[in-house]
């Protein structure tokens, strides 16, 4: 697959905004985040999504120009609607007044209502960690998996992110609350690859390891089994409390995925900076997992963001891997 | 097994404790939280744990009379010291303070350091769910389990928990990092019992349904394997940096688990309810659980914290079931 350069794909991409009437700063923003998400090696959140990201915006069914506006709140804690705004757009805006929140008052919650997809969800908790902040956000979806003791699709994988910041990298989680997303069992059955462990049920309900069989049953095995399906229900209900919005139900008596409720929480660590020595903190913990003995040699154990951040380091001095004809099409509008 | 009225079982422990001389109010609230872990089944952490707690309190490790002092903080949130005090009680005032945080911010952050094992998790969250609020608590662990790519043992278990309040019984989440604790693998064990899916590995490094196993090679499988191994890096880091507390691997280097850190927020509803109808949100959400169709019939979806809270019930009833010789155990002492 070709590389180009971090530049390149961000002027295109930024191109493309602009032509459809994406007014500024959101253009330039969405075009970062969009190449960001490639150059991290982020594929399934990249230019993968553009083009279906850039029909959405022609349909019309989301505002453009629309602005998130504060509906209520106490303090350190407002409850924000995304009147149907670009999603990664809201969601920026969200983590940026959590931030804001937690300089104020050491710790920032913004739940958002009336958003949309915000692609990659680690790029909010990123976000915070650039501020110096602890980030945690999370977001509810349509629902594509059955909650535990059930083959009916009942709840959401909602995506959970925690970020700490660290002056060399810092850590981050990202992660559904199923074992491999749609996109990843997709890919997988294409290529007629079999999973490295079991993902979820078959049609006949016995746990399999073949991508195909478990996109046939709609039956994607939550992390954990019954705990991530638990996990993945009170992080519905959270947002949708926190926000005032919908749940992942009520999404999914729509004709799509819209309307989704997110929450976004910051944590101002230089409040505590008088106490504690961050970066020597977070450092330690990570040297332990550096010193873990690796069950392959030659793969030592990585914090969470480790793969990720190597990745953006080869992007950047190499060029950031692209798909040929995702790129022409890119090109193309 | 034998059921005893729940005042009996209080009265039991409530006299061992004053007996040996934990002041009041103190012996009345770690009374009573052993009591009610009885009392809701979740037998790993009640008397099952109790003269344990004794020997414990008796060697003086733990300071009895201690209170947490705060040492930092601004705003809605607030970094507690422990003082190496009881971990029940330390808990129960960090999720108080929180609590308050909350009434007047909206949301309360405490993170408290140099504290003792809580028992269980779930009974913080549940106590800021009795107050109208959501509770979100995490603890740190000694080292209980390899982190993803590694046969050392290095991270903890890390619980969460995520409440939720409900008119009809409050939602709960509380769940260890580990698809099964080390309590399930040596009851199960013991009774020659075959877990219900993998819980881990085997010394040859086979996933492995067998719990004897598991202790022999001490890999218990994080919930959904890499994913829930990061989850357990990530809540120990933010717990280490919002307490100033100890990290995990530092706690291992201990002779045992004792000054963990810990993480306790509460979200004011309260201040929300102009905004949307709490109960009818939940509720919904807990319908659509209820509206699935079983796997196995009569065996209905269950809410997180539904199945507690039919023990409970049970055991308000017809008295808490306790082991015949744990409660003779505990009338001896």
């Amino acid at each position: 697959m070709p590389r180009i350069p971090f530049q390149d794909l961000y002027d295109e991409i930024h191109r493309v905004l602009a032509q459809i009437g994406l007014p500024e700063p959101r253009a330039a923003l969405v075009a970062r985040l969009f190449a960001e998400n490639q150059r991290d090696g982020i594929y399934s959140h990249g230019l993968n999504r553009f083009s279906g990201f850039v029909t959405l915006l022609k349909t019309g069914r989301l505002d453009l120009h629309a602005d998130p506006e504060k509906v209520g709140g106490l303090g350190a804690m407002e409850q924000w609607d995304g009147k149907m705004g670009i999603g990664l757009w809201n969601a920026h805006v969200a983590m940026g007044l959590a931030i804001e929140l937690a300089r104020t008052h050491g710790i920032g919650c913004v739940g958002l209502r009336n958003t949309n997809h915000w692609m990659r969800a680690g790029a909010y908790g990123l976000q915070a960690a650039e501020a110096g902040c602890i980030g945690i956000c999370w977001a509810n979806t349509i629902p594509l998996m059955p909650p535990w003791g059930s083959a009916d699709v009942k709840i959401g994988n909602n995506p959970l992110v925690i970020a700490v910041p660290r002056r060399d990298g810092h850590l981050l989680l990202d992660m559904a609350m199923s074992q491999f997303s749609n996109g990843k069992l997709e890919v997988a059955s294409r290529q007629g690859k079999e999973l490295p462990i079991a993902g979820g049920y078959d049609r006949a309900g016995n746990l399999t390891r073949n991508p195909g069989d478990i996109l046939a049953s709609h039956r994607p095995l939550p992390i954990g089994h019954w705990k991530g399906s638990a996990l993945a229900v009170m992080l519905d209900t959270v947002a949708a409390l926190v926000s005032g919005g919908l749940s992942s139900h009520q999404i999914g008596q729509q004709t799509a995925e819209y309307a989704v409720s997110q929450v976004f929480i910051a944590i101002n660590l230089t409040a505590l900076a008088g106490k504690i020595g961050i970066n020597e903190t977070v450092n330690a913990i990570v040297e332990n997992l550096h010193t873990a003995t690796p069950l392959v040699a030659g793969e030592a154990v990585r914090y969470p963001g480790e793969g990720m951040l190597r990745t953006r380091q080869e992007s950047l001095e190499k060029g950031v891997v692209v798909d040929e004809a995702q790129f022409a099409e890119l090109r193309a509008i």
